[in-house]
C-alpha cells in the first residue's frame, strides 16, 4: 500500500499492478500509473487490450517451443531457413536477440528455463524431450549451445551434450571472449583467461 | 518496432505499449512484456481490469479537483479536517506525498499543471478559477502555495498570490532551504542563499 492516508481503490490497484512489474520500485509505479490515468480512454484500452489479447493470442511453436501466435513460429515456418542447424537457447527473449544480429539463419530450440537445482528446476521440467523427439526425427547436422555463461547456463549445456552423444552429431558452444566495445582493465580472470584460450590468428 | 525479423503481432503491440510509458525504454518494455505473458490468465486479466477500471471510476473531486473515485476527495470528505486552509498543489501526486508526511490537516488545491507560456499552458488551463470560487464561498483563513520551486513553480506561486490579493487572505508558501540529510557541499549557491536567508533562532 502506497499511501494510506489518502486511499482510492481503483488507483491503490492500478498501483500494486506496477509494482509486481520487474524492476519497478514503489514510485515508478506510481508515476506509471498517472501516466496511464492522463491516457485518452481510447489510449487506455489499447493497453488493457494489449495484454488480454498478447495472453490470449499468444502460444508456443509446436516446433521449436518459441513464441508465436500461430502454429509455427517465424523462423520455422520460413523455408529459407537452414533446418539442419538448431541453437539452443534459454527462452524467446534469447531468439529475438540472435534475431537482430541478422547473421544467424538455423532455427532455435527454447529450452524455457535452465536447470537449477537450487530453484527446483529439473531438467524434466525443461523442453529437452521436445529437443530429442526433433534431432530423433529430423536430419540435424549442429546444435548450438547458446544459454547463457552462468553456472546454471553451463551445466544445462553440458547436460544436454551428453544426452546428444548417441546421435554422433556436431555440438557446439558459443565463444567466451571479451565483449566488443569493452575494456580488457575491467574484464574478470576468467574471461580473460578464456579469450586467451580462444585466441585465433590474424 | 522492436525486432523486425521475428514478428509476433501481439507481442509487438504489447511491447509497444510499455515502451509508451515514461522512463521505460525499448529493453525494458521487452522484459516487461514478457513478464507479463508469464502471468497466469487470471493475473494478467486483473491487470488489464485495474487499467480500466481505473480510467471508469477515477475523477476529479468537485472541490479540490484532486483524485477521486467518489464525489468529493478523502480530504474533502473528511470532517476532521480544517477546512480554513488550502494547499495548493500542481498535481495529485503532490496531495499523496503531503499525505504521507501525515503532518498536514487542511485541505488541497489541485491546479492540474503550473502556467507555463514556453508549452503553452496559460492561466485559464489550470484549475485556478475553481480555487478563486473556493475563496469566495468558504471562509478560508490561508493559502499555502505549494508549487515546485522551479520557474513555473514560481510564477504559478506568484500569479495566484497576486488574484489572492484583495481577498486579504493569509498567503505562505513552503520555505527554501536544505534538504534533510543532503550535503552543504553539494547545494547550490540559491539553495544556500536562501537557506542563509531562512535561517532560525536554535
Amino acid at each position: 500500500m502506497i499511501c494510506l492516508a489518502y486511499h482510492i481503490p481503483p488507483l491503490q490497484s492500478l498501483i500494486e499492478q506496477f509494482e509486481k512489474l520487474p524492476g519497478i520500485g514503489r514510485k515508478t509505479a506510481q508515476r506509471l500509473a498517472f501516466y496511464v490515468l492522463d491516457l485518452s480512454k481510447e489510449d487506455a484500452g489499447k493497453f488493457a487490450d494489449a495484454i488480454t489479447k498478447a495472453h490470449e493470442k499468444i502460444r508456443t511453436c509446436t516446433i521449436c517451443q518459441s513464441l508465436t501466435d500461430s502454429e509455427l513460429c517465424p523462423v520455422c515456418s520460413n523455408n529459407g531457413r537452414d533446418k539442419t542447424t538448431i541453437c539452443v537457447v534459454e527462452d524467446s527473449q534469447d531468439v529475438m536477440a540472435f534475431e537482430r544480429t541478422k547473421e544467424y539463419n538455423g532455427t532455435y530450440h527454447v529450452l524455457h528455463g535452465l536447470i537449477s537445482p537450487m530453484e527446483g528446476i529439473t531438467p524434466d521440467r525443461l523442453k529437452i524431450k521436445e529437443l530429442l523427439h526433433r534431432i530423433g526425427e529430423d536430419d540435424i547436422g549442429e546444435v548450438i549451445m547458446a544459454t547463457n555463461p552462468t553456472v546454471e547456463g553451463e551445466a544445462t549445456a553440458m547436460y544436454i551434450s551428453r544426452l546428444l552423444k548417441p546421435f554422433h552429431i556436431k555440438v557446439t558452444r558459443l565463444a567466451y571472449g571479451i565483449p566488443v566495445g569493452g575494456d580488457l582493465e575491467y574484464a574478470d580472470e576468467i574471461t580473460l583467461m578464456r579469450a586467451l584460450e580462444g585466441r585465433s590468428e590474424l
